[in-house]
This record gives C-alpha cells, structure tokens and sequence, in this order.
C-alpha cells in the first residue's frame, strides 16, 4: 500500500519522523527533516503570494501564547473539547466519541452529548482498545484541548498555546484597522503554529498536537463589499453539498463557482470566491484534483454563529481528510472582543451624505425616582432609557411601564412620564459603528504537504527496474535542480560540476550536489525526493572541440537532452516556469543512454 | 531621543507593538505587524540564504513543545533559572540579581549565588521597586525560565516549551546524521520560535517571553575538520576580547579574522570563521559596523562547557545589546543526548587503513568471586574489566587490587590473577565512535530586527519640512516599491499606475499602493516605513507623443528620475540588484520638482 511505503520514503528521505524518538517519541509531535521542512516552506511561500501578496492583504505574526482572557471571549475556555474516557486498569485515555462510532453505525457521536455516549458504551460493551477492560460505568469527561501554562512567575497569569492563528489576528482588529485606515474591506493573514491537545494523536501529518496554520480573515461590510467574483466564476469544482451527503449516494456537483453562486448552492459569495481561488491554488501546488473536493458541513457540523461553511478534502489512502475550511463568520468573533476587551471593534462607516435622525432620550428625576424606588432606583433609570430608544411612543401617556429584573426577580415599575423627562431630539450623524464580518479560509499545511506527497507518490519501470519518483511540481519541489559529476576520479568532471552548481545558486536557485554512488543510484535518490532536473557532467561534455555541455534529465520521463553550460539557465530558467520539457527537448539534442542502469 | 520616536513610529506604521492590547497587554510578547512582519520575514530568509544555502547546510523544523526528558539531558530543567525575590507586601517578582546591581557597583550578581544576594539585598537596603517595601529577608529562589505544560490528557507527561531551537536539533541527531551518511562536517539549520518566561521582560523586542531564534549547529569532528578560513580570513573586525574588557580601558581590537585566528584571538578557527561570515552578512543586512562589535565572554559568564565565546553586540540607544553568540560546545550536547536518550549520538570514523590493537580483557570466574565478595561480587568484576582498560600491566602479578565503591564506601579487594583469567586480543578495527564536537552560531531575530530600525532610523530636511526615514537596505525594507497615481481624478493616471503595480507584482515585486492623500504625505509615508523606491504616474508621462512614462524616486536622496515604463521593471531590478541610484540616473532624464510640497 502506497501509504505505508510513503511513510517509510519520509522518514528515510529526511521528509518527516516522529519527533524524540531518542526518547520514545512523544504522540502528536513531528519534525519535518531537511526535505520535508524546504517542501512545507514552499508550500507556504506559494500560499502567501497567492493569498496574502496577490490578494493585496496584509500578513502579521503574533504570539503563540496568549492569556485566559483572549480565550474567554472566544468561547475556547468553555467549548473547546473533546470527550474523554479514560481505562479503569490501565490509565489510557480515549476519545469516548470515536470509540462509540467505532462500535456502532453512528457517524457524529459527539454531537449527541457526554450523556447519550456513556449509555451507548455501556450498551455496546465497548472495552478499552489498550488493554481490553470493559469501559461501561467509565465517565465520560469533557476535556479542554487547549494546552495551558503560567505566565510569569508568582504573580503569575494563566496562559495557552493558541488554539487557531486567528485569535491573534482578532484580538489585534483594534490597530490593524488602523493600518487600513478604518476601510472595509481588507484582509490580514499569518501562517505559524498551533496547539491541539489531542486525546488521541494519529499518525502522520493527519492530526498532530502542534501543526501549522495558514489562516486569512477577510473583514467585510456585509452591506456593501463584494468580492471580485468575475476573476473565478469560471473555475471548475467538484462539490458535495450538504443535501447530496443527507442523500448518502455519493454525488458531487460537477459546476463552476459562477454558477454555484448563482444557483445558491454556495450560500456566501465570498466564500464562493474563496473557493474558486483555492481550487486553482490547489492545482497550481499538485493536489489531483480528481482526488479532492468540497464538502459543506452538514447543519450539526457547524457552529452556532457560522452562516455557511465548505471544508476542502482531499483523498489520502483512501479517506476523505479535511485540509482546509472555508467559513462565514459572521460579527460573531468581533462582537465577542468588543464585549470581553477594553478597546473598539467596529469600523466607522461614513455615510454618503450626513443624515439627520430623531433620537428620543430621557432624564430622568432622581430625586423623584430614588425615594420612590430605592434599590432598584438605578435599574428604573437604564429601563427608561433603554425603553426610550426602542418605543418612543410609550411615553405618549401619562404614565410609562418599565420592568427591572430577570426571570422570576422581574418586577413591573410605573414612572410618571414627567419624571422621566422624554424629550426627542433632530441630530444629524455623519456615520455608524459597524462590526464587520469575518469570511475566514483556514488551511492546514500538514496536512496539505500529506497530500501532496500521497498525491505525487508514483512508481514506474525505468530501464527495467522499479522506480519510485515522487511527482511534485518545480515550485512545491524541496530542491529545484540536482548537480552530479558522472565520475569522481576525472578532475575535468568533478570542476566543472562543482562550478555548475555554485552558478545555478547563484541564480537563487535550491540546488543539490552529489558525488556518492553509481549515477543510477543518484538519480534514484533525487527520484525519491521529487527533484524536477538533474544536471550531469560527462566527459563527452568536456571532451572535444565544441561547447561545453551537460546533460538535463526530466524527473517523470527520465528521459535526457544534452545542453551547452551556457544555456543551462535559461534552459532552467524556462523549465522552472512551466514550459513542457518536450518542447525544451526540441530545441536540443536528446541522449539515448542506459546509464542509468550503471 | 531616537529610541522612543521609534517605538512610537513602530508601532504607528505597523512594525510591531505589544500583544494584546484590548486585554491590558502581556508583558514580554510583542506582535508584528504588517511591515514587521515582512521586514522580519526578508532578515530570515537573508539569514537563510547565508547560513543555510551558501554553507550547504540543511534546514530543519521541529516542534516548539518537547517532552521533559530532552530538557534532564540538556539540562535546562536545573540550571535553566533566574533568581526570584518577591514583595512580601505587594506580591510583584523581580529578578534579585538585577536589583543588586542596580544598588552596587556590582555587574554580575547572578555568578554570586542566592545566599549572598539575600545579604546584599539586606546590606544594601533594596526595596521593591513597585511600592517601597524593603526586601530584606526575603527569600531569593531559582525560578526557572521554561514554560511549563502538560501533554495529553489524564495519562499526561510534563512538556516544555523549547527555551532554545538547538534542542529540536541535538535530539534528533541519530536521524539526521544518516541523511548526512554519517559524514562530518554537516551542519542543521532551524529558525522559529523559542520562549523564556522572563521574570521581568523589557520593553521593545529586547527581552521578550516568546522570540525568534536562528540558530546554526554546525557537526565537526575535532581532530580533522577545518573551516574554509580562507573565504573570510580579510573581512575586517572589531573584536572586545575579555582581557581588554578586564583592562576596563574599552579598546578594541581592529584586526581581521585570519589575524586574530593566527594569533590565538580567537580561540577557534571554527568560531572564527564563523563570526567572519556573520560580519559580512550583518554589512549586508544593514548594520552600521561602527554602532557593532564582538566582545568575548568573560571566563565567568562561559557555560563550563564552552571553549571560546563570542557575542555580536550591536549599540541601540546608548545600550550594547546581544543580538547573536558564537560558541564552540565541545561534545557536551551530543554526549548528554547519548547518555540520557536510547540511541546512538556518535558517528562511526572510519580509518584510511583497518588498525591492529592489542586489547586486554578478563573474564572473572564468579563462581570463586561469588562466594568471596558476596554483594561486591558484580562490581569487583566490573572493576576488574575497567582495569583491563587503563592498566593492563597490574595484572603482571599473581593478585590484582581492585577498588568498589565510592567516598567512604570505597573498599579495596584482592584477587587472584587465575581467576581474573586476564588476556590480550588481538584484534583489527576499522574505525571508532566519535562523538562530534558543536560549533553554534545562535542569532536573536527579533533584537537584530531592533538594530535594523536604529540603525536606519534617519531624520533630514526635503524641502524645507523635517522628514522620517529608514534608510533599510533594499533586501530587508518591507515593501520592494511604491505605486502612486499624482492625482486621483484623472482615469489615465489612475489606470495606468494600477497597471504598473500589477506588473511589478508579476515579476515578484513586493509592491504598495497608494491613492490616498497628497502626494507629499504618500512620499513620508514610505519614507517612514523604508520602502526604497517610489513610482509616480504624473500627466507629463502619459501626454505627448513619446513613450508613457513614469518618475522613479530613491528614498535616502529624495531624487527623481523619468523612466519609460517599458524601462520599468528592468531599472527596478537593477536598483535592487545594488547598482546606486545615481549611475541609473545618468541614464535618465533627472526631474526637478517641488511635487513633495503639494
């Protein structure tokens, strides 16, 4: 199975391992190795200039850890778990819900509820998968995701790793609307990491504890701001919308963003535009795009606030993986800060021209209200105000009724209206406060970086042997050009490969150089990491009256052409940018050679 | 002063500004904002090209939480502390030592131990610096610096945030010397986050809880491998070695690296070739090298383990502050790895030839030893076989003294020769497990991005107004250029700077763009933020029959050029390439205008 040999090829490439092992590793944590870390950073890189550079919005780096606070407001403190049930005998701890999917057809267990998942384990014998205990009469606990710590020492406040990159973009909309000078629309990203404290880490890049987040929250006047849908309506997607999965019979809308938002498929036009530009990023980057598509989340998916939400999934060895999510936010994160914080969310949105408006207002008596309503007296007053702006016309009688109190501690009060002191006022405003709303596509990028090694993972006969080369595309690729000397024990050789190689870095290029081995066996290894060209120096290049020249080999094909050292760049050069290696090919004499097999 | 109209433009124009401002701030953690963010990600990427790239080195990411046992072995779980005194009155932490010094003439209290800063801090009548309080008596404690977590749920093991990048980097050396097959030298790179719960953070980026390092650890096998000494042997220095610092005097070395490497200035050559390299990458950056120097550690300040060390320091505001040390770290990583960790941290060193040795072995007969030493048997054999080691000739004679035991406990033994059954092997080797040696070039991203802000912040006057600028150098500025339409009501200027953005952005340009306010204040506000280059589309340059053109501005000069647009993107590139601003103009028509004054 293609998964386990690719697991095996990261972590003998130097893609990425299991971190500590030396220590016994430590579930949920892995190290991207030299390939793997240049891989991530291109796909980053590619990210940003797509998202952040060609979008015209603005990146920001924040902390990783961030205090109580910020996570009150949030809703992480109180919502962000899972549910725990841990073994009797042994100790391990288990995601309660996965192990009652597991044991029965019930697909979303956890929106059923820490009750209902007890009774099920009980019902359905379910034991511990660690040693096999029954876990029927275990309770089932919510357990907090994030990971805590303290900041500072004995005066210290209560801190965590940041869940989600976004909160640090949020909990900054105060200045960072300055930067855009108080205009709406505009958008701030950041790529970093982020901390899941996971009951049950899985292997890979799938679900870590630590991983990487590209997020970008789009700020928006729901009113008024349009995204520039014309630039994606063509854009071919697959969808799986939320009615085709109630279905279960596996049908995709094949359609184009133009079309799914004219139909309303896509609910939100700028999420529609969203997904329109990660499909093309998508396949600019080496997803196969006929293994990959967007679900919408089904109505228990979603949170409360959340208007419309797509996940970009791709297939892994045979399973649907979320790599991205694609939410309508709404003012829900922005309402909640200015609630929790001491500092502005809004926006001020000048209208066109000033308007003039009647504003009701009291002021009322307190020397009337006080004797008369003792405790409550305060209460009474914000009452009448509150009333005031609501339904000007209860103080059209002599008397106004205001009620003070919640619930069962709700008591009717009955002000004389002269008391109160209405009076309406003509005021002319310039502008309103405004909470934008937040378009939010959020990608992880192990998980993308999963992906495009499953997808790129190819194998294939080469000079009748097996090969395994990993298909990646120039820009996603960890190394650009590989650099060999056929021989080492030819001086001529060896310089002249050596000056190829600090040139083509010259140029910016990523380039390796190795001497080690048979050719056949370095060009295997360049294979195996996805190295697009690999660049050798042969005597017949040197030899000879004419030009000095070398060969340019082509990863998928493995097939070579002989080029003069002074064009190499711009051979590179042209190759690197898209042009097809036939064409390339055409202009130069191809090598037949079976030193590959060497 | 310089210092505090920085922060203000600092935090005004997006560069950085303390976190969590709408909670009350977090002392200790900063964000950056959009032009931080990007000037921090170009200095990164710089440090990329030179330590990484250009080194032939590997880059690596690891996770920023690590499980407790990597930190028993570095050490960091004891050693890794600050001394703590708090007010018995107000509660506030501080760190001791530094209020002693701040009291004293006293300049490192911390080498002085807690016990006799208590006594200075009652000798000396300290108070807190919060409310008054005298602080006699109190206890002074090791407080340590990681940030604690937990990791996982229930069944949990106590995590850390990595205090330093290098541990990422030591840990997983049994992998990472295979990719390198197990040839020395190889150096790792990582760049990212590390953190210090600092007891008192300072303010700006120079004492920070969570920071940026770039760290290099560079794998050496201490008997063969030299640095290529000679690619920086004449890249001049000023050197503070530690016995001029002893001299109290302040005078420098100024020498050259190969000069302080032959004569033993630096102790080694691989810390020397090093701080050569980071010399000319600093010039390149934009350091001012007469506001920088190297000062060596003095003996006191040296880790036990720490051969030679050297810090970069750079002046801001009247302060020396260490942006980068340079340390040769002997085996002392690797072999604590290998001591606490399950795997191999050496490297197998093949000889040139297989080596014939004679080693001398026992094999004790515990049947006689057994009964004779009781529970000291096991080690008398032990102390038997180590004896073989160091001294084979004590068994020359017909009994043999062994030691068991330590201190007190320390027993001598008598055995039998015979029964030690003593001989020698010869036997052929063909190489030996060394342990390699660590060179570490450690550098502090976030001061060095202080320095860079200091270093550039520049003021003059342009047409009689008092201007701001960063005179950044064009690899680290933010922003690659700015683009202006002169006016906003005229389509033709409107339309065609848009197109000039975009053009430039294709060809990978960071590019602004800006129609906001006079053309004055869009010149001040790139001056502010150092973009390099500003383009303006003005009437002249798109009337008449001629060529559109478009005016070029150089920042640090405020001088202007006309170009044709179709010169654009090739002039920029050239700019950027470090051709000066006035050969480019000599090409082209000089524009004298007092267009910044409208």
């Amino acid at each position: 199975m293609a998964g386990e040999a690719l697991t095996e090829l990261a972590v003998r490439r130097g893609f990425f391992f299991g971190a500590n092992g030396a220590y016994g590793g430590t579930a949920g944590f892995y190290t991207f190795g030299p390939q793997g870390a240049a891989l991530k950073r291109n796909l980053e890189e590619a990210w940003r200039d797509r998202f952040t550079r060609q979008e015209g919005n603005r990146e920001i780096e924040a902390p990783t850890v961030m205090p109580e606070a910020v996570f009150e407001a949030s809703g992480h403190l109180d919502g962000f778990d899972d549910m725990l049930v841990a073994c009797p005998e042994c100790g391990a701890s288990h995601r309660a819900d996965h192990l009652v999917e597991d044991a029965t057809d019930i697909e979303d267990a956890e929106a059923m509820g820490a009750d209902a998942v007890e009774t099920l384990i009980a019902d359905n014998d379910v034991t511990c998968p660690a040693c096999g205990t029954p876990l029927a009469g275990e309770p089932v606990e919510d357990f907090n995701l994030m990971f805590a710590t303290d900041i500072g020492p004995g005066d210290s406040q209560p801190g965590y790793l940041r869940p989600e990159t976004a909160q640090g973009i949020f909990v900054e909309f105060p200045r960072l609307k300055e930067y855009a000078r108080g205009t709406l629309p505009f958008g701030i990203t950041q790529i970093g990491p982020a901390y899941r404290n996971e009951i049950s880490p899985r292997g890979g890049l799938l679900r870590l504890r630590e991983f990487t987040q590209a997020e970008l929250e789009q700020f928006i006047d729901p009113e008024t701001d349009e995204p520039p849908l014309d630039r994606v309506e063509d854009v071919a997607v697959r969808l799986y919308p939320a009615d085709e999965q109630a279905a279960g019979d596996g049908t995709y809308h094949e359609t184009t963003i133009g079309e799914a938002v004219a139909d309303g498929v896509i609910g939100s036009p700028w999420v529609g535009y969203y997904l329109g530009v990660a499909q093309e990023w998508y396949e600019r980057v080496g997803v196969d795009v006929d293994r990959f598509r967007f679900r919408q989340h089904l109505a228990g998916e979603r949170a409360h606030y959340a208007a419309d939400c797509w996940d970009a999934e791709s297939e892994v060895d045979g399973d649907w993986v979320e790599i991205a999510g694609f939410a309508y936010r709404g003012d829900y994160d922005l309402s909640k800060h200015d609630a929790y914080g001491d500092d502005s969310f809004t926006v001020f949105k000048r209208y066109d021209e000033p308007q003039t408006v009647e504003r009701a207002t009291v002021d009322p008596d307190m020397s009337v209200l006080g004797p008369e309503f003792g405790s409550d007296a305060a209460a009474v007053a914000d009452a009448l105000e509150s009333l005031a702006g609501r339904d000007p016309d209860a103080f059209a009688d002599e008397t106004v009724t205001v009620e003070v109190g919640e619930g069962s501690d709700a008591t009717s009060h009955e002000v004389d209206t002269d008391v109160a002191n209405f009076s309406v006022e003509t005021v002319t405003e310039t502008g309103e406060h405004l909470t934008p709303h937040v378009v939010e596509p959020s990608f992880g990028i192990g998980r993308t970086v999963q992906t495009l090694l499953a997808h790129a993972y190819e194998t294939d006969e080469v000079d009748g042997e097996t090969r395994t080369y990993l298909g990646l595309v120039p820009e996603i690729a960890p190394r650009d050009v590989a650099v060999f000397p056929l021989v080492t024990n030819d001086d001529r050789l060896t310089a002249l490969a050596t000056q190829v190689a600090d040139d083509l870095r010259a140029t910016g290029l990523s380039v390796a150089y190795d001497e080690s081995g048979s050719i056949g066996r370095r060009y295997r290894r360049q294979d195996e990491v996805g190295t697009p060209f690999c660049v050798t120096v042969d005597r017949d290049g040197v030899e000879g009256a004419g030009p000095e020249t070398v060969t340019v080999r082509e990863r998928d094909s493995a097939a070579q052409i002989r080029v003069p050292v002074d064009d190499l760049v711009e051979t590179l050069r042209s190759l690197h940018a898209g042009e097809p290696f036939e064409a390339v090919a055409s202009r130069h004499e191809s090598v037949e050679t079976d030193v590959e097999t060497t």
